[in-house]
């Protein structure tokens, strides 16, 4: 049984080709620059790995080149063969509770949505309808960025704003990464042997974006990313956390729109606005190799942040069962989890140097085993969690 | 020795006389609504209470009338009788790292930082000057808000945002209520008989503004409110943390400018946003009497909030001596400090009921002997703490 999952932004398309018997996966790659005459195209399987330019003018012929490519490198007859479609989606706001087969009204509620989250949904929305249109018997199926977090109290997501400011136009924290942080907490929850509902952990999502959820009970009860991915940890290019006032006060010192501000705070921030690079290995090499101290002073920020919601996370949480660190930077930066950890020793986080430092590719602990709070590694699959997402709710035949 | 101490805002001064052979306050009050034809006065000493409503144009006629009043109920001679007048400054921006005796170049540099606090400066210069005129003679002091957190290391106060912007427009955290914050953890380190500079502590001011100050060694390394009072806790009118992403957002679909969404988040969020009151204690009443949904929300998200900053300084912290409660809030409502400390009870703070309820004046603990991490009051006097700045300065004779 075949799954593909789309990731289509506004000029992209990033996909991965799943055969679920054995949850390989058959190919991967995406198509960039889409709207530019040269457009690129990138396919890996297990026997070609196809780079080339061609002209994409927009996602629906998009979709017919990944067709026609799946089809030329053997791996899919064509689109019609999939047994259902997954689509990422950024921003599912109050109104997407769980995973969607697509129909109209799920289009609309994204497209109602895309106020929320310009920069994504329309390039979602996009996406689904090509392929909605390249196959339209194959099921397509939506799977949320902010569904996971739509457990936390409403103490937790409110945001402390005239009430009728959400009530009238949905100002409140969301939150993001949520098939990861999920995806992450069930693989943890297995591997450590604890029911997932009486599972606490806090998960460190920390790639070029970053975050940082609470799990209770294997559920979300609050996270760092808010009505949008700008809010709470520093990233690679955003700013996370600031003073709201800080807006207002540098489109006035500045004089320019609040929202080339907002612009700079979400592109031009993060690492990035403080030592030139958004990349932390690059970061990691300036300190190293060149004792560079805005690199230093970059570094420590960031992992300064980072403790910072760890303790917030383990006040409000109680027990932690586990602290778990995924994506690029969280599963391969071992300097930086020797760091935080060993900030928050204190706390019950007792690190094992060797195993943080031991190269290795599936989820494992890096903590000793009298640690009160664990921590490990888990790599993050967001592509796969689609995926079964998919497979699931193909299954049961059930629309949300 | 008489020192007076003035803490002027745009429209108001607030006023205390002090006794510093033997710290009693001889007179205290305030003038309001100046600029208003029927401004109005109080003033309280031991034999009177004057209450009364008069022209008064602008804070140089304010000062006049002061200065008849403090004749009047005999407390003063005039002004040219005081040994030193101190002045409250909100911002003190990066300039400013102690407290001066004012001169030229002081005022200068309270000047350039009105661009900072276009809501406190202005007004600060007003009173300052009015002082001056009227009392050539006396040595005028300025005590900044901010002057406490200069201790902050540079990864704590600073924003992730383009370095660029620190170094030309001045945007870092500075934080307030710092001679608040400096106060009470000078006090509660004598109390419990620790040598300041060994003392770590998180102090607590909640007031109608709100602020949580993380102390090593007796100083400040970590503040929750940033560039303006805004950021942070919960608190009355300010609605505290939140997206930066969400004033840009609400710009737009408000079609209002920036400028209108900062003055929502200063003065019609926080408690008042949430339930429709402002005051704690109205909320209090509306939870207890009248089962009031809201009311709880807003308590809940507040004391949430709270324990969250609480939980992230811990982080940093390491071992925490002692956790302060201060201001109108933080001294008097026990329940709240209840339920903070019940949930942080994994983390070593084991609260005393009875104590925390006990009606009390001074300085107190709340915690048992045995609770690892102590809590206790400690009655905030920021009018005291700037006298006794005033007296050091005017002893020393030294400006900054």
């Amino acid at each position: 049984m075949k799954i593909l999952v789309l990731n289509s932004g506004s000029s992209s398309i990033k996909f991965k080709l799943f055969e679920m018997d054995n949850r390989t996966v058959l190919a991967s790659g995406m198509i960039e620059e889409i709207g530019n005459p040269n457009s690129k195209v990138i396919i890996k399987t297990a026997n070609s790995n196809i780079k080339e330019l061609t002209n994409i003018p927009n996602h629906e012929v998009g979709t017919e080149v990944l067709n026609d490519l799946l089809h030329k490198t053997g791996v899919l007859k064509d689109f019609s063969e999939l047994a259902g479609i997954g689509h990422r989606v950024v921003h599912g706001g109050d109104k997407f509770k769980e995973s969607c087969i697509v129909d109209d009204s799920v289009i609309k509620g994204i497209e109602e949505l895309s106020i929320l989250a310009p920069l994504h949904n329309p390039g979602h929305l996009a996406g689904i309808r090509s392929a909605m249109k390249k196959a339209p018997n194959v099921p397509n199926v939506t799977v949320f960025d902010t569904v996971f977090h739509q457990t936390m109290p409403e103490y937790a997501y409110l945001y402390a704003i005239p009430y009728e400011l959400y009530k009238k136009y949905d100002v409140r924290k969301y939150g993001f990464h949520g098939t990861s942080h999920k995806y992450v907490t069930q693989e943890a929850a297995k591997f450590m042997g604890i029911r997932l509902d009486s599972f606490n952990a806090i998960s460190l999502h920390i790639g070029n974006g970053a975050s940082a959820t609470a799990i209770r009970g294997g559920k979300s009860i609050d996270t760092s990313m808010g009505i949008t991915p700008l809010e709470g940890l520093m990233m690679g290019t955003r700013s996370g956390d600031i003073d709201p006032a800080a807006i207002t006060y540098l489109s006035q010192v500045m004089n320019v729109r609040s929202k080339e501000i907002y612009t700079i705070l979400n592109k031009k921030s993060g690492l990035l606005g403080i030592c030139g690079t958004s990349d932390i290995r690059e970061v990691k090499r300036m300190m190293l190799e060149d004792d560079d101290k805005m690199a230093r002073l970059a570094y420590n920020m960031y992992m300064y942040r980072i403790t910072k919601y760890i303790g917030s996370y383990i006040a409000i949480l109680g027990r932690v069962d586990a602290i778990i660190f995924t994506a690029g930077v969280g599963e391969n930066y071992d300097r930086l989890r020797l760091d935080i950890c060993n900030r928050i020793n204190h706390m019950g986080v007792n690190i094992d140097k060797d195993l943080n430092e031991k190269e290795g590719s599936g989820i494992r602990f890096i903590t000793k085993p009298d640690s009160i709070i664990r921590a490990l590694i888990v790599p993050t699959d967001e592509e796969l969690a689609i995926a079964l997402d998919v497979l699931k709710l193909i299954t049961k035949e059930k629309s949300c």
